[in-house]
């Protein structure tokens, strides 16, 4: 992430945008766009701006912390596929996967998962039962051939993902790991406020498990579908559904609530269906090869950013949750007095002071633009410095979630911002 | 980065190798291969593991403060590339891009620069002469088709760059900014010391300007040749040579000294080269349209870190500069008593208490192994504790660059380090 804590809006690239944009249907790109927080560069594919790339950066920390924080050891693989692995686990045809052919002759897919470079990965540097568990990580771009791009950030054709693999000895130590990178993704959700409106959702395990497990993000745009029982807290996707009668798997009540979600992450037992094909074993006490047993862990950072947009908005913009905001404090000068641009000077230096994170709009333009604008950006606090506070010896304060306004004296800020 | 500051070697991932891995003929990705901080995927694609994603993010992390010290704001440009925008500047055929033909039927490219990407994002952005100059840049992921890639982590298919792009309303601005960008660059060589055998160079400017310039730093294992001014300090390239006798184009010193070097970096004029085919012009304060002036700034972590690991070895491992070792210290227990442990322990702690970056070799492993797995690694400081250091009340430290051994008392230790 950037180095810096604090910005002048006078200089900060990305400008705010008053209509939503034409080419954009998705409302968390539109609410993006409008921020200034992405650029659309085409159909799927987006650039981060000075704004989205702090928010971010935010995510992708509060996921590594909460990953370091189950033993996750971070590494970086790259996108570039090699496609005999590729075939060795029969997926080199999987549609999903963009292709590249050389000029001089070689064939390499585009990663939209990592199984293929993680399986020998790890067989290039594990032998014995002793080096069990481990777990690697990495947060990274992923490239999809998605014929169809219309989500925004929940979407994209090129994208960021966090995936976690899981190595081990036995099914047994496989489903104790399942379980703690489950509260794991509980407390990244809680952490982006999305906690109380996630559900973990029951999925189809494919050929070796009966469930595999989605975390559903419940929102009115979400392209998937779940079926909630209200008394356990879990959901069941469409796909279960649609061989059978909607049915909660843990106490087996049928009247589920069916609502649209968007998949925020996903957990996956893949046994050895990657180790066998590889021929990934390991040496047991007694010296004989055994299976090594295999979990996989998804979660997006930039779709969850999209999430976090199409849940926390009003009609004026994004309202950010303090912890992924892309600064704490919007600090905003209204007129061009000499007591005011001394006073809004030496509140922006107390709170660099106080290492608060805080974008400073410094510009010549009008009140109304200024508030427009500080809500279309939704950073929690906004603090307003103009000749009617100073005639208070006051700065005012808003909240941008609550719109609860607050006159502060001007030399009790420092404190008010540190326990508000 | 990783939120850890501390690792315990019995679990790390990743292996050192005793052996230079046949299948590599570099130097740097030998060393880097056996001290465990990369995993070659295939050729010109490696993978990092913990320990060389710990040296490749602090790299990035010393870039990114240089760069945003000269008001560079960070933002995050995709690899897919339009085809359209390509075709718009004639680069499109050029043979180093990597194409994707997708089963939606569009075409993309895989950037190997962004000029195509930050010219039309900024035309979209920008309007008026009062923005200028602004100065934009990313540190992300490259892809090169490459027929040959022999040179380990110095010439990558896939490869991570930090460009920078400024944008300016004249020609003048855009060469005060080129200055500050050269100052920037030496101050970023200074800090992962290599800037005593990085020379600025000359190189040809193309269509558009008399040079460009290069950073070369010399070492024998390098792909370019330069020619160097010892009474100057800089140098030319090859490719100017090539039609001319090795001359100094600032002192006209005809004795230059012939050296082989990497290209850690380069810097370029643009002016109107990109923002004219899009268009890309600004109001002036008399409301006419002007040509925007653009230069572009290349500096590749993934090279530096080759280039690094290329310069800084003795024939046991690497050697790594303090400020981009993967960890401070390099504690290693000899020994299993309860008193070797029980101390090792307790030193362990106190480093992280002092937020001192600590790998700690607590493997059951024999010294001989340690030591040589310590300088396979290169960290600037190891710390041995043992029966033999514990009677004497001590603790070894040997530093890996000087040899140099000292004994410190046990309780002491905390200080010694903060101080060294």
């Amino acid at each position: 992430m950037t180095t810096l804590i604090f910005m002048r809006q006078s200089k900060l690239f990305g400008k705010t945008i008053r209509e939503a944009p034409k080419d954009e249907q998705s409302r968390n790109a539109q609410l993006l766009m409008r921020g200034g927080f992405v650029d659309k560069t085409m159909a799927g594919v987006y650039t981060y701006l000075p704004l989205g790339l702090r928010v971010l950066r935010k995510i992708e920390n509060i996921i590594r912390e909460e990953v370091d924080a189950i033993g996750g050891q971070e590494i970086l693989m790259p996108a570039l596929q090699n496609k005999k692995d590729w075939q060795a686990t029969k997926r080199w045809e999987i549609e999903v996967m963009m292709k590249i052919k050389t000029s001089y002759d070689k064939e390499y897919g585009l990663g939209w998962t990592h199984e293929e470079v993680v399986t020998p990965l790890a067989k290039r540097h594990i032998k014995s039962y002793k080096d069990f568990p481990f777990y690697l990580y990495q947060i990274q771009t992923k490239f999809r051939n998605e014929p169809r791009a219309k989500s925004g950030l929940l979407r994209g054709r090129e994208f960021l993902m966090k995936d976690l693999y899981s190595f081990h000895t036995d099914e047994e130590d496989l489903n104790r790991y399942y379980e703690i990178v489950k509260n794991a993704y509980f407390k990244i959700f809680d952490r982006i406020k999305i906690k109380n409106k996630t559900y973990l959702t029951y999925a189809s395990g494919g050929d070796f498990s009966k469930y595999s497990h989605e975390f559903q993000t419940i929102t009115p745009a979400g392209e998937d579908t779940i079926y909630i029982c209200e008394k356990c807290g879990v959901a069941v996707n469409e796909e279960i559904v649609k061989n059978n009668q909607p049915e909660c798997p843990e106490c087996q009540n049928k009247k589920l609530k069916k609502e649209k979600a968007i998949e925020a992450g996903n957990i996956f037992k893949l046994k050895d269906r990657f180790s066998q094909p590889f021929g990934f074993k390991y040496l047991n006490q007694s010296g004989q090869e055994q299976p090594v047993m295999m979990g996989c862990y998804g979660l997006g950072p930039s779709r969850l950013l999209g999430t976090v947009a199409e849940i926390f908005n009003d009609e004026n913009g994004i309202i950010w949750p303090e912890s992924i905001a892309p600064f704490q404090i919007h600090l905003i000068k209204i007129g061009d007095s000499e007591e005011v641009n001394k006073q809004t000077e030496e509140i922006y230096q107390s709170c660099l002071n106080k290492n608060l994170e805080v974008l400073f709009d410094d510009r010549n333009e009008s009140a109304g633009v200024k508030f427009k604008d500080a809500d279309l950006i939704g950073i929690p606090l906004r603090m307003v410095v103009s000749e009617k506070t100073l005639s208070k010896n006051c700065v005012e304060v808003k909240k941008r979630k609550s719109g609860e306004v607050e006159m502060v004296e001007a030399d009790k800020i420092g404190d008010y911002l540190l326990t508000n």
